[in-house]
């Protein structure tokens, strides 16, 4: 007997179902099978709704996050037993390959982002999780399963792919071009370590109050700006900072422009913000998918010392936040309710 | 005409006395005279008047620590001019030998601790200071002299030999043994890189209620354990909070200990602690000033992977510190008042 | 039927036997059987053998070095299979705990060094090896089997807890402290990272010999220094160094000791050498086994901005040595030769 | 009266002259003037002739490369004496500004690259040196004039901007393109670090050839390529290397690239190459001189984690190349005869 579970299912190019589908089974001894208590779209779901994804093909179950309890485990399958409440991360890793090895797991040879894309994902009653082991986490019981969603994916993409690609330190200045989910992650998860300035920029105030309410120093929309660029804006914030406090002395003056931007949005003209604003020494990690290459102005970077990063989430970094979810240094509640 | 000052002068083991001495002068083309406004009395000044501190000779002007207007400077300062409000600090760097290149001024050939130990101090109306553009900085009108002292030696110690040199990471434990000036200072810089738990040891209840107010979140006073010892607690302390939250789960397993140790006493039954409640991995971080050798459980600690380290300020943090300093990060009001 | 193979057996303190055991078998998905064709003896069996090493009980066979062919493998063992030549590292890692997500094996809380001490080892016929995936490497054809048993344990040790925890930089100057196995393996692989000068110090000068062959540029055996220490020896030979080469200027100013300092023996007095020839901002790793505890001069030291690191070999080096031992970059053909 | 020396003069775009001109003096007193005795002509030096450097103003003296005797020094130089032989540094750092506090000399508010740009340089019989302390480096005996060259720029740009970062590490595979005096300096000082394979691409086979001998892996004249991309070409060697030497292992599978690309020529297809052969995880360094923008293909590259570095040389590593350069562990004779 087949048992069947719902599932919601890729069908075409803007086609989609919700419908019954098989159960899902252990394949391999490293296996899990994970009852999902609850489930998130994220913005990738969109795009491959639309079609934007070629290696999701019809018939796919959707979702890459999710929340839930093991049903059964595999015979390998040591850190987990049924009963276990676990928090389900967007990166399968296997553990055990050259990447992995390298705590690189987004290009796990036998892992990376398969769940909702290469293999059946989380939008549904059940789902199949590969290696279990280093795939799930132990869902501690103070937080509920709204909190923990936003650590299947976003918050650990803001972090590592953000904040700890720029190597954010104490008393720096950052610029954040994005204030959509992942923009507001790197904003939150950036004050872990002590910027002086966090500068969040959109084209949308409504996502800029919430940015101010999460802890952003400043806020530029710059649609809003008629002559000034957003860099003029950002030096002028600065220098009238400065003219406040300090004395007038060489020793102080400010480096022209951020020690770190953070491109959340996927598109040549942030990233070229970013490029613009960046100062010397500085650092740009971009977090955006982006369809297209963009014009890169190494006519004037090159002498700038800077660091340009980019890169898929590993989620090494999970078990981490976790512990500072629990201790209240985020607030994921403002985030859940901060996209349309 | 020689002009006369008043300064706090040591004269013998136990003697001091504040006395005329001569108005100090521009001796090289790199000095300043800074006329002080403000200045305090360290704990290491203590140790000067018992007569501890052989290179300081009687005659000496005490202090290192101080705020003050500059009143000139010599040919080659160029960071600062006549009027200037500046903090000093307790380090003068030459800016030019190999320590100094090194990043590692506290070993500066030219300079390091001298000021109140190898020439005249700041317990006087007006102090030389050499290599006034590298030991010098300006002082931002927002923050009162009060604040500022702080950072003459007690912010910039606890935050470079504690905090950065245990590479203190987001969701990690530390423990600060010992609560005074320097012990609390890490506790507030500690909390620039959010760990998740800072446990503060010491035998005093009254500062370890000041430490609570500036973000402790756990007291340990070893004098009140009956049975335990210092790690039993911290064990216990760290076993019930993960059976409030977390499944059973071998993946949750504690570190056997801290992840970082923070000795700021300078007696071997302090350091001792530290080597008794570090993890695998862990790090000791040694401030304390220690008068006699310690013993180390090597047969233990050969296995641990741990790190240990020592060391004397270099204050080549301190521009960042007075960022966060007038960002309101730190909180150096309670810290003024938790010495005796 | 149960096969039975020879393996060489700790029966008691100070008697061992040749004799005859059981085949092992797969008993977890994650296991390999490999059938040894060369093993080697280890220091730390002669420790056990005189009975040093409480974990081993009698029954126990021997060896945590080896090389071999995969005979059969468990279900959940993809990188392996039957016929592949594997070198079988002393660190067993399961891939999956806290520990090995922190790239910390030796503390495996299902690994760590098992082999020949809580389990069966390799100085046998046939071997079980847990969690084969993360514990074994594919054994590259042109390395022999002599070459390949000095990167069980020997070379990464020497690599991981002496030149990588020492983090050695180019034109350093760095100490080895014993110049046995492990020693000669930090001598060898410090040279990955091109210090400027390696001084090698041991009582055997049969071994200082083979040392200079290896690319010491200096020796010292102490026992024969008549007045000098072991400090002036190397201060005399620096500054002999310089005053050749150098013009006359502050600038140069030799570092007073060494950058790093490498204990490759296990004994206070060793250690003692190394806290003594340590330059300021300086780095003694510790790699002996210590039997006891030793007096550490924090007195001296709480000044010097030094760091003191400890640790058992992870082995997460293993492959990038396999590398460079098949470049022709160790050469390994000595050190087989070097012990008596 | 004033003294007239003789020096390279840039009169115009595409005009020089060797001519008289006032003997330079101290106007600092932390100048030194140097009596050049080796100076030599960089490729910049052509880009100013041809009229490409609108900071350099007609009548400026050419040349940042020098080696000479010291003549005299201001009154707050202290590292250096008149006599002192001296290597002079293509960077004038003040050692007292933001910049050079974050060992940023490149950027420094007082210098970065002034000689034979916006002030007077080394194509004379004597220079002007300011900030002679953090400027000069002392000139050890053993070396000589042409091999000190090449420190003035060169070696300290390859391995700043190049080799450091990029973070080279042991075993790695490093791609070099353009074998002009930059790209054999990186080939040179990338050995430092022990990669296990290095890849010089370039147009010209004479270049290529002495790559060989200063130790290139590997050699690709995309020009003599009929069908393959130059990525093929590096697949292809690798994969070829790997059969010749390993087991068929999944565990072995190459990285699809190479872990770190450094581009020394400063054109868009050069740059494409670059990010065309670099693997997941991976590091581009640019170190060549951009005049226009750059296609950067982040459609491909923003799930690749990799980093892009850019800059000019700080020069702060000076010391240590000097060190290196006496232990005979670069070989820069082979280079000075390398460009045409």
């Amino acid at each position: 007997m087949n048992l069947s579970i719902k599932g919601l299912v890729y069908e075409d190019r803007g086609k989609k179902a919700w419908k019954s589908v098989p159960m899902p089974t252990i394949q391999s001894s490293t296996d899990a099978i994970v009852k999902l208590t609850s489930t998130s779209i994220c913005g990738t779901d969109l795009h491959i709704l639309k079609g934007d994804v070629p290696t999701v093909t019809p018939g796919r179950i959707l979702g890459h996050e999710g929340v839930g309890l093991v049903q059964s485990v595999g015979d390998a399958v040591s850190n987990f037993r049924p009963g276990d409440r676990v928090l389900i991360s967007c990166i399968t890793s296997c553990g055990k390959c050259l990447y992995c090895s390298r705590n690189l797991q987004a290009h796990c040879l036998n892992g990376g982002w398969r769940l909702g894309n290469e293999i059946d994902g989380t939008q549904a009653e059940y789902v199949r999780i590969p290696y279990a082991d280093t795939s799930l986490y132990a869902a501690p019981k103070a937080l509920k399963d709204d909190e923990l969603l936003l650590l299947s994916d976003d918050f650990p993409t803001g972090f590592e792919i953000g904040v700890r690609s720029a190597k954010i330190a104490p008393g720096e200045t950052v610029a954040v071009v994005g204030a959509g989910p992942v923009g507001l992650a790197v904003l939150i998860t950036a004050q872990f370590y002590s910027p002086a300035n966090i500068i969040m920029i959109d084209r949308d105030d409504s996502r800029l109050a919430i940015a101010e309410e999460l802890g952003a120093t400043m806020t530029i929309n710059p649609t809003k700006l008629t002559t000034n660029s957003v860099l003029d804006e950002i030096m002028k914030a600065m220098n009238a900072d400065m003219k406040a406090s300090d004395p007038v002395s060489t020793y102080q003056t400010p480096s022209p422009g951020v020690d770190v931007a953070i491109e959340c949005v996927g598109v040549p003209q942030t990233f070229d913000t970013c490029q613009k604003i960046i100062a010397p020494g500085g650092r740009i990690a971009n977090i955006g998918v982006h369809g297209k290459s963009v014009d890169l102005q190494l006519q004037d970077l090159w002498t700038k010392n800077i660091s340009i990063t980019t890169g898929l989430v590993s989620a090494n970094t999970t078990s981490m936040l976790l512990k500072l979810l629990q201790r209240g240094k985020m607030k994921p509640d403002r985030l859940n309710h901060s996209s349309p």
